[in-house]
């Protein structure tokens, strides 16, 4: 088990990541104070004996499980559920679940009475390696991902291996599609994913790849917390499409997406002949390790309009996507929306004709 | 006219507050950037036109007047006007109204995209002498005063006593409670009130004191800009008990409230030994020249209970109250909620006996 570190000036002040096995037996039940638990139905459902016999007898809130609750309507339940419960400044919320628990169980702490304790209790791999880590809270607004928001560190995050055995195979590759996404920003992580890429499924890789790929946000966060000197942005890598299409087309979840937006992202790089060659190829593999089919959206263009309001544009006529470059390295491509449009079509068309 | 600049660590960064006759005409046409404007119903029958040429052709939101409109559902509605009128991270949110203006707008533009730029132009007096700076944003939610908000710094405050010439005399009663809420905290307030206190509405003595008292709020900022190392909680001094009777009575408006919130704290103050003699008798002296006659409310007691909400209160069984000790200096008294309200209802019994 080892401890990560976030310095930070903003609200919360600093943010401690407790990584690896035994971290939830020994940091949770050390949570002091009035606590408020957020959590999902299914997570409830496999885990709320042990919610209450670490936390004892305090107020649940339980959302629906799934990316539709993460609205500002779910987000006033929550808030009024707080206000009912007696929660006061120096109580702690827990969001005990995946992204969608912690964005919006994070947003509530930080909106009531101005800002309440936070403590991170992920309990998927996507929320592990990436969304539980950094302090953005958003709920979805309008049609838009993670419109409405704040920028707020939780005081712990707590990483427990333990809650990934009951992870079906669908959540392993969501979190996977965020582990490649740091592997095509980070040399490190790439290499431990090409010498893994037969069993990418691993528990013991994926304990390990997990604190190096919080390591490396955490890097990020304490550089660029609030996402406006360019180092944050660069974890949006495959997100501006990936966005766009998950509220397009819903089906799918955030981490595929991740892949899918990666995928069609990466033909965009390739045609601007900023990343090409043997690493291009070798990422395009490592996605297709985890999603077996890219999906060749017939009508990917109209989806990808959804991109112009990605959070990283400046004006709605131009949008911005993140790339990888070369090992390590990523690079920001700004394109006309049209082009852009453009090319997400010309890539589906691809990956139509090759079946 | 002079700038007042408060350093912070958070979110927009400093806050320069420029403060005098020609503010508006000097900083606003400056303000850069794609704009959304943020007002209300009275404030834009009085302004519109004034909007309209200093800011040119951009999105005005009109937010119908009163502290009703300061609630969830109308946050939604300026977060969804935002979105429909294309607002970027870059661009600028200007609050060009009274408390509840600024309160919502601020709070909108602290969660927009987590987070875009936020201007205010306060026009009423309670707003440019508190309200307006700071950062402290918020809305109602379920009856308590503020339950939702967020710590977000204006980067730039826009101050200038053009527009108290068209307050009505109410609105102008509702600074000066703030201002006398500032005469309990500052020595140098506290003499410019006594030495103007037959004239309190004369405007070259607004327009002086305005400045004092931002001048005191930016230094009390900036030594606890997120209310928590107990300097900041002086500003709450009348607030406990005006915000509760506030939301029980709801007929006055907050700045009529704070002088009565003040008048009732008074009471307790002196019953506990805290404040007493010609100062005591001279505060009141200093209120009852604002407010002719303080409500003798007969459920004062009842209303008092809403105390038991206030952000400052660790736990529901005890009020804390922020109460005037002598010139310059303020103490904190907790009490157990029932025997808080048991001296309020003693005050109003007190203020009905002597008519």
């Amino acid at each position: 088990m080892q401890d990560i570190e976030i310095l930070t000036s903003s609200a919360g002040g600093n943010s401690v990541i407790h990584c690896g096995a035994g971290a939830f037996d020994e940091y949770a039940p050390q949570i002091a104070g009035k606590k408020f638990i957020v959590t999902d139905s299914n997570v409830y459902r496999l885990y709320g004996k042990l919610i209450a016999q670490t936390f004892g007898d305090c107020p649940v809130f339980v959302l629906p499980a799934g990316e539709k609750s993460k609205n500002y309507n779910s987000l006033k339940n929550i808030l009024k559920a707080m206000t009912e419960s007696g929660v006061t400044r120096s109580s702690t919320v827990i969001a005990f679940g995946g992204g969608v628990v912690g964005d919006i169980a994070g947003l509530a702490a930080s909106l009531y009475m101005r800002g309440t304790g936070i403590v991170q209790i992920p309990t998927t791999l996507l929320a592990q390696v990436d969304s539980s880590v950094g302090g953005k809270t958003a709920i979805d607004f309008c049609g838009v991902k993670n419109a409405v928001g704040a920028f707020y560190q939780p005081s712990q995050v707590i990483v427990d291996p333990l809650f990934l055995r009951t992870l079906p195979a669908r959540e392993l590759r969501c979190g996977l599609g965020e582990i490649i996404k740091y592997g095509a920003l980070d040399c490190g992580i790439y290499a431990a994913l090409s010498q893994n890429q037969h069993d990418l499924s691993d528990y013991a890789f994926l304990e390990n790849v997990t604190f190096d790929c919080i390591s490396h946000k955490a890097k990020v966060v304490a550089e660029d917390e609030r996402d406006v000197s360019g180092a944050r942005k660069t974890l949006n890598l495959g997100h501006t499409t990936g966005h766009a299409f998950e509220l397009y087309y819903k089906r799918k979840s955030h981490g595929e997406f991740v892949l899918i937006g990666m995928y069609y992202e990466l033909y965009i790089a390739v045609r601007c002949g900023i990343c090409g060659g043997h690493y291009a190829e070798s990422l395009r593999a490592l996605i297709k390790k985890v999603l077996k089919k890219i999906p060749s959206y017939s009508d990917a263009q109209s989806a990808a309009a959804g991109a112009k309001y990605d959070k990283k544009n400046e004006e709605q006529s131009t949008v911005s996507v993140i790339v990888p470059k070369r090992e390590g390295e990523s690079a920001e491509i700004k394109l006309p929306i049209a082009e852009y449009m453009q090319m997400i079509g010309d890539c589906a068309k691809e990956l139509k004709q090759n079946g």
